[in-house]
């Protein structure tokens, strides 16, 4: 029935797309909040986790931000119900694995959605499609008042929101991009990108998080420190660096063009030849050949159309959503050649990529 | 203009396709010989190999089989077109770069072809479209015997034709078939069959002779030993093991598609769909992609008016081929992308393949 509500709604990361600035899929906020005079979930024993939880899902679940939302414990979702959600990016994947008493308030449209006794007792997510910080903070910031409003937060005149770990301390606050950077990647630049940008206190993950791998050459660029700085001067600082990388992409973008058009071409026709006659496909193959899809269609070799289709690809080829629609258990071997045909009948009405290369 | 009536004609490979022994693409048979008391061609000083090519030449091009053929010595051809006499295996990869004085004469119908001054005087060679072993037999005997009346060949009445090279002694003949097996391939069965092969005294080759790759899944499978048995017996003995192998290769087709036809869809699929919309291709690639191809076209799931394409193919995507076909020198990179283009506009009238799984 969840899950249900899930596909019915739309997503942020599949609405994400904007033809004015396209290499910024989206845009998301996440604050770390605590309740005062409690442990942290990581310490808490099993009443107080539970206290917790009775304390904050209904504060949570009653914002007006959270109407006709939906309201869980952690413990009632089933397994592929949880997969999915970490594909939306809409719980985390150590929520998903969470022992017992945590929960998740989303809103109906799907952009704000928290997480309750996570690492912090609260873990309030606003995602926005393509580059909106502004809309972003704002939402964020708040929903933040009104919960504040009715829960005790623990807070230190000194150093701000506390948080179970010390990286979060201040305000709380990680905000990131999710960036696809295709040129900079075949270009072998993103090396260089990452180090230079680590430098500066940003950090480049992939596109789950910690430890996920760049399949789609697809990044998460967000803030390392959290402390010494407000939520806006954060923000304007992430925003000029990830303004060097948008600049940087699209200047490799350009020398890509110049310098072998056929390699591209050819990369791109390629993917979408093997996207309407493949037979076997695996989540991470599907990312790279989508990645190079809507590659294609910044550069107008596809109709705009395309752009929506490929913005999809990137969550509903994930395993968990591709077992959602084939409607029964199916292994890994089956949802590959679920996840193939799925893909030739979306790309059956999309006509071949139109080449060419345009003179100054 | 030697290449002009080469091209204008038809070569046995292209022609190869047969739907009923869909595994056999071509049957050659080639016969070693020498003129008596005149040294072989590697040991004959210039003079002598000279002396050799005014006495064969205008032998072999008087034949009647020759008629409106070409004749040429060697150092008239330019480095293409020896290169494209090569890849229609006209002529060998020796003769193509033998010092001087070699020639060869070649039928206006391509099946035929004569090298002189190659390892032996003469080199008479037979090709058939499809598996047909009987007329090449019956036209390279025909021409070696009317050459007989012309020249007076090194015979032994004991051990039989004298020739350079120990191994070719006694009939002087190779008969071989160029094969077709994607299913033992795929199956990783061919290494098996060539040490089964091996024991029974026939050698397994890729498409261009010793030493070259099997791309495309293409052998050439011969007899090793030409003393101590008839023609026939050497044809019947080669033909016995052939048809084990043509059984094999049916039979690794039939488990394929038993045990994993989604594997098989993907590669044939993948295959059509990267020929339609890559901008680079290189020749090997190109074999590899048309054998998929061909494979489909022998389970149906192309239309047969493929066969003769992906045929082609494995002639025409041949570097001296593409350099040719664009009219002016290229280097590795255009080749590449032009090969790329003239495969897109083969396939792009081809229909998508039709894959179905036939029940019992």
């Amino acid at each position: 029935m969840l899950i249900k509500s899930i596909f019915g709604g739309k997503s942020e990361m599949t609405e994400a797309s904007s033809k004015k600035c396209p290499v910024v899929l989206m845009t998301r906020i996440r604050l770390a909040r605590n309740l005062s005079d409690t442990p942290f979930p990581g310490w808490a024993k099993a009443p107080q986790r539970k206290g917790v939880l009775e304390t904050c899902l209904p504060a949570v679940a009653s914002l007006t931000q959270m109407k006709r939302g939906i309201t869980a414990e952690v413990e009632e979702l089933s397994d592929l119900e949880k997969q999915i959600l970490v594909e939306r990016h809409l719980i985390s994947r150590e929520l998903s694995g969470s022992p017992e008493k945590a929960g998740v308030v989303i809103s109906k449209d799907q952009s704000v959605s928290v997480m309750i006794n996570e690492e912090d007792h609260l873990r309030i997510q606003v995602i926005k499609s393509g580059y909106r910080f502004k809309q972003a903070w704002n939402s964020v910031n708040g929903i933040d008042s009104s919960l504040e409003d009715e829960l005790d937060y623990a807070f230190s005149s000194q150093i701000g929101f506390l948080t179970a770990c010390p990286t979060n301390v201040g305000t709380g606050m990680r905000a990131s991009a999710m960036m696809h950077l295709p040129a900079l990647v075949i270009s072998s630049q993103m090396e260089k990108v990452v180090r230079a940008v680590n430098q500066l206190g940003i950090a480049v993950r992939g596109l789950f998080g910690e430890g996920s791998d760049a399949s789609g050459s697809i990044f998460q660029i967000s803030n390392q420190t959290t402390l010494g700085e407000s939520e806006q001067e954060i923000i304007k600082r992430l925003s000029s660096v990830l303004r060097t990388i948008i600049d940087q992409e699209m200047n490799a973008r350009e020398k890509i063009l110049e310098k072998d058009p056929n390699k591209l071409f050819d990369k791109i026709g390629r993917a979408y030849g093997i996207l309407q006659n493949s037979h076997l496909l695996t989540s991470s193959e599907c990312m790279n050949l989508a990645s190079l899809v809507r590659f294609g269609v910044d550069l107008e070799m596809f109709p705009e159309k395309t752009r929506n289709i490929v913005d999809r690809m990137f969550i509903e080829c994930q395993p968990g959503h591709i077992q959602h629609h084939a409607g029964k258990a199916i292994d890994s071997n089956e949802r590959d050649a679920f996840r193939s045909q799925y893909l030739r009948n979306q790309f059956e009405s999309i006509d071949k990529p139109v080449f060419t290369i345009q003179e100054d």
